[in-house]
């Protein structure tokens, strides 16, 4: 028999990729979960099961059976996938959802612009018109040496074929009538298309959080598309060291977590070509950036070894792997250009932030900071470059915050507090549901300002909506009261909250400090100070001052430049100079060991302060 | 209603790839159908559908429907692939059946044997032996960095690696604990072994019939493993032309018939691995030579264009494929060096035989001929090489020959007829079921001796054991009488069989005549006059010439090398010097295309006479 008062009283639902965790009662069902989570799923029918609008995933957990509204929306396959509708499934369980693209009603903020690039030097590929004289009994050549002396007469001594060239070579001059575009990436032959076809490259940044996808004209340097996606392998673990531990634990985990971002760059690929109409054929070079983790299991490379020490990568330099070993949808005969990374935790995304920054050829003191799970710092100064990696953790993305959420609609990304009054901005405007990463930055450091917690992180008797913690033993701030919010619960900032902040900023301003101290100056030499990537574009400088994570400096030093390593992937696709200074970056790099640094350990129980 | 006037008095049923055609009245089973065509199936429970020994493959063709045993002993998959028990399936119509090697009771005869071969000059693979230094927090380079230092140290000082070499460093290094052979090809790094392991090569030399694969020690070129099979895509034409047209009409159709050949050749491969006790992982260079047709095929290349005039290759330059490209199961980083093809018609398999011959570098007035249902030609004079491809058709290989098959046992495979009466020896001195190539050729080269046929074909009146045919209209002699047969039918040589020899010899005669023409000399002036491939070491020089095959020289000029394109596939597997000489081939060879030849149709009516 079953004692009733053993019953849990909730359960936790928690849904990826948007990073939203909930509790709710028994009997609820997943679509009132996400409601009360104030994510927006699609709901045409109005929750009676008979679309499919609310379609979602169940990654763990158990839930009630498929209803007979179910059973005839959704395929026998994708029920045996997982597949459920949210207004009809009600979880017996905690239970852990994946929320499809397309089931959601309002889409995630997405960082993907970055600064405009400009073709220096070179192009990578060479397009080559060219018209060819027809097979005929007394010209015998194959169409492969008809090709090439073609090249030849056009100043091509001594052209190689991409095998997928000569896969398809006698078909396209025939239907082409003979008159054809050759791309050529040096000596070699890509691609052979239509005569009027204009060559494109494709720059990807690969986050453990986002994807960021250009399409652009390789002859122009012109951005034809841009796309946004989450990174969809954050079902599988949020942070780089859970998608390892899954890949170890699970035969075909590094296959699984390669097709699922190859198939959401294919999807990507797909939608910018239909906006620029274009075919993906005509994409003839990729270059794909992106943490050492996210680089190996995009190239199908062993992760193992990037989890246990000495953490070091299987590979450092630059790869070009052919666009079909990983089954990308672009021209087969493609090559991907995977710059290089430095260390196991960083990579070459890094590479492309110290590129587009120029922090490479800097002539000042400064500093490029990445901002993410992981940190990657770089220091510029006297001619040397310092690199060290922090573990700042997943609370910039929302993560283990009590009403933690990424950056979607109806999160609050902007606090001010005046005598304990405070005053949110959401994005979309929308009613608020939850708290991003320069949300909850800014709630602490407004906390802070307004004597509400001190510089331990405690907060102070009898301050105004200061509250004890409903479920902890600890206070808790009054952000927003039920009555305000979008999903009818109060928002609250949490002792805890204060903690997984003050641990983060930690994080990041030891690893700081150790740079500084490796490169001999004080942060007041700091030329200039770049920030980027996503949480690092909308973060508010005056709050990462006030909490310690930035040293106190004029504030035109500071640049937000939005996502360099997306701008860096794009200039490598066309620059064939800025893509040799990006292969030789790491040589000139210093990488710092923070974790068996001597100076470390103080330097972190330092920062942990919270500096007003 | 059926009126049983018009029903068939007998179904013709094709045996492939044992090439066998047997004529049978309704009611027959595949079982009895086979017997009498002198294929002996295994049948371990004698005929009762209760073992599958006797399971064939339908290609076309209605048969009754399966009954209750062949349901339990094949699969619902196989049933649907067409697999039958012959011993209970009975034809309805006429049928065309594949026969798999395992159906087979006794196997065919394959021509694997060619000369030996031994390194000339510099291997193209080179083992290093490597000790790692193991990666620590003190040494922080990455696997491929630790590698490439590694060979530097050895005197490699700017290696590449083949990128499955990088997909799988990280976990040998530690599984090896950091003591490893590498395999490189000059300064790329093909595979990673483990430090004992003997590094291997692949040899292979695909035939439109026959296939015949080689293992070699790379280091001391000993051959570790021979095998020999038939190629599995004559179940979809015969001639190369006919499998062109299949690839054409069907739109999977390239892809079947390479997934075919290559699954033919991973069998091989794990036959000779296991019989040298080694793992195809040590397998980390191929050589594959072909006709031209059979190279586009095995490669993935477009076909359509080599069987419509002007007949030109999508490529004749010689290629290195990744062994993963068509899944061969080798080391993935190996390379396939597919060998340059000089024309449509000439491919790979005959630069490899000019090379083995050593006809690249004659001295003397040489002939190199390969004979097959294309016949190529090579003539060197005074420091040319000629070169010539002859439609002989596939009469040599049994087929279009009323009792014609495949050089298997059973098969009559020599002829002698003194005074009308014939004196016959079967390939394993079994009861004589049919008459292959060298049988049929010695057949009529011998009614010519003995004054039952003319120089024209025709059979003379009133010669002994001629007689009109059964169902023809015209003459033919009496090989084999039923009683003395294993199929208890008589077997004959019909006046469409010896115009069938006419039609095959005239083509190689002609083709002969002409390059001699165009190399300004006559056939007395050949030095040597050398004869590979299968049915090129069977045949009989003599009857060759009697029938006007080859001219009138001494015997002693006349050399029988068996499988040369197998002996240079070899030579260009182990010594680069040798591959570098067959890259060149095709540059110094003139090609004299014979179908556009002024003087090709009158050459070949005068050789279509039988001369003695």
């Amino acid at each position: 028999m079953t004692d009733p008062k053993k019953e849990p009283l909730t359960y936790i639902i928690d849904f990826e990729p948007i990073g939203r965790r909930v509790e709710i009662t028994p009997g609820e069902s997943l679509l009132e979960a996400a409601h009360s989570a104030g994510v927006e799923l699609v709901s045409i029918c109005g929750g009676k099961g008979s679309c499919d609008g609310c379609r979602v995933r169940i990654m763990s957990g158990k839930l009630s059976s498929p209803m007979p509204g179910e059973e005839s929306v959704l395929t026998p396959m994708e029920l045996e996938e997982g597949y459920r509708l949210a207004c009809q499934a009600k979880p017996l369980t905690d239970v852990k959802v994946d929320v499809p693209p397309e089931s959601l009603a309002t889409t995630q903020r997405l960082q993907v612009e970055g600064q405009g690039v400009i073709v220096v030097g070179k192009s990578i590929i060479s397009p080559v018109d060219l018209v060819l004289e027809p097979a005929s009994l007394i010209d015998l050549r194959s169409d492969a040496a008809r090709l090439r002396d073609a090249l030849q007469i056009e100043g091509f001594a001594s052209v190689s074929f991409s095998p997928d060239v000569l896969f398809n070579l006698s078909d396209i001059l025939r239907r082409q009538n003979w008159r054809v575009r050759a791309a050529l990436r040096g000596d070699r032959v890509m691609a052979v298309l239509p005569e009027d076809a204009r060559i494109l490259g494709l720059a990807v940044d690969v986050g453990t959080t986002k994807v960021a996808a250009y399409l652009l004209d390789l002859e122009s340097g012109d951005v034809q598309a841009v796309r946004g996606a989450m990174n969809p392998q954050i079902s599988y673990g949020e942070d780089v060291i859970s998608r390892i531990v899954y890949c170890n634990e699970n035969e075909d985990g590094r296959e699984t977590l390669q097709d699922n971002v190859v198939a959401t760059l294919n999807g990507m690929i797909a939608e910018m070509c239909g906006e620029a109409d274009v075919s993906s054929q005509q994409i003839v070079e990729a270059v794909i950036v992106g943490n050492t983790a996210m680089h190996h299991l995009l190239a199908g490379l062993p992760v193992r070894q990037l989890a246990t020490a000495p953490y070091v990568p299987a590979v450092g330099e630059a790869l070009d792997l052919p666009a079909g070993e990983i089954e990308l949808d672009i021209n087969p005969g493609a090559l991907i250009h995977l710059p290089p990374n430095i260390a196991g935790f960083i990579g070459a995304d890094h590479v492309s932030t110290v590129l587009s920054t120029d922090v490479w050829q800097a002539k000042k003191t400064v500093i490029a900071l990445d901002i993410g799970t992981n940190t990657e710092i770089t220091l510029a100064v006297g001619g040397r470059m310092l690199c060290c990696s922090c573990a700042s953790g997943p609370a910039f993305e929302g993560a283990h915050i009590r009403d933690g959420m990424r950056a979607a609609p109806g999160a609050i990304e902007r606090v001010q507090i005046k005598n304990g009054q405070p005053n949110i901005y959401t994005i979309g405007e929308k009613p608020p549901v939850g708290i991003c990463g320069s949300g909850i930055l800014d709630a602490v450091a407004e906390l802070l300002k307004d004597g509400i917690i001190d510089h331990r992180g405690s907060f102070q008797e009898g301050a105004p909506n200061v509250r004890e913690g409903m479920s902890t033993q600890h206070k808790e701030f009054l952000l927003v009261p039920s009555k305000d919010t979008g999903h009818g619960k109060d928002i609250v900032v949490t002792r805890a909250d204060v903690n997984e902040i003050q641990l983060a900023k930690g994080a990041i301003r030891a690893g700081l400090e150790i740079l500084l101290e490796e490169g001999g100056i004080v942060a007041g030499d700091i030329d200039e100070f770049i920030i980027a990537g996503a949480f690092g574009t909308y973060l508010d400088v005056g709050s990462a001052i006030t909490v310690g994570m930035f040293p106190e400096l004029p504030r035109e030093r500071f640049r937000q430049v939005g996502n360099a390593a997306g701008t860096g992937a794009q200039q490598m696709l066309i620059s064939t100079e800025r893509r040799r200074v990006a292969d030789e970056i790491p040589e000139h790099v210093e990488y710092v060991e923070l974790t068996t640094h001597a100076g470390f350990e103080k330097a972190f129980m330092k920062a942990m302060f919270l500096e007003f």
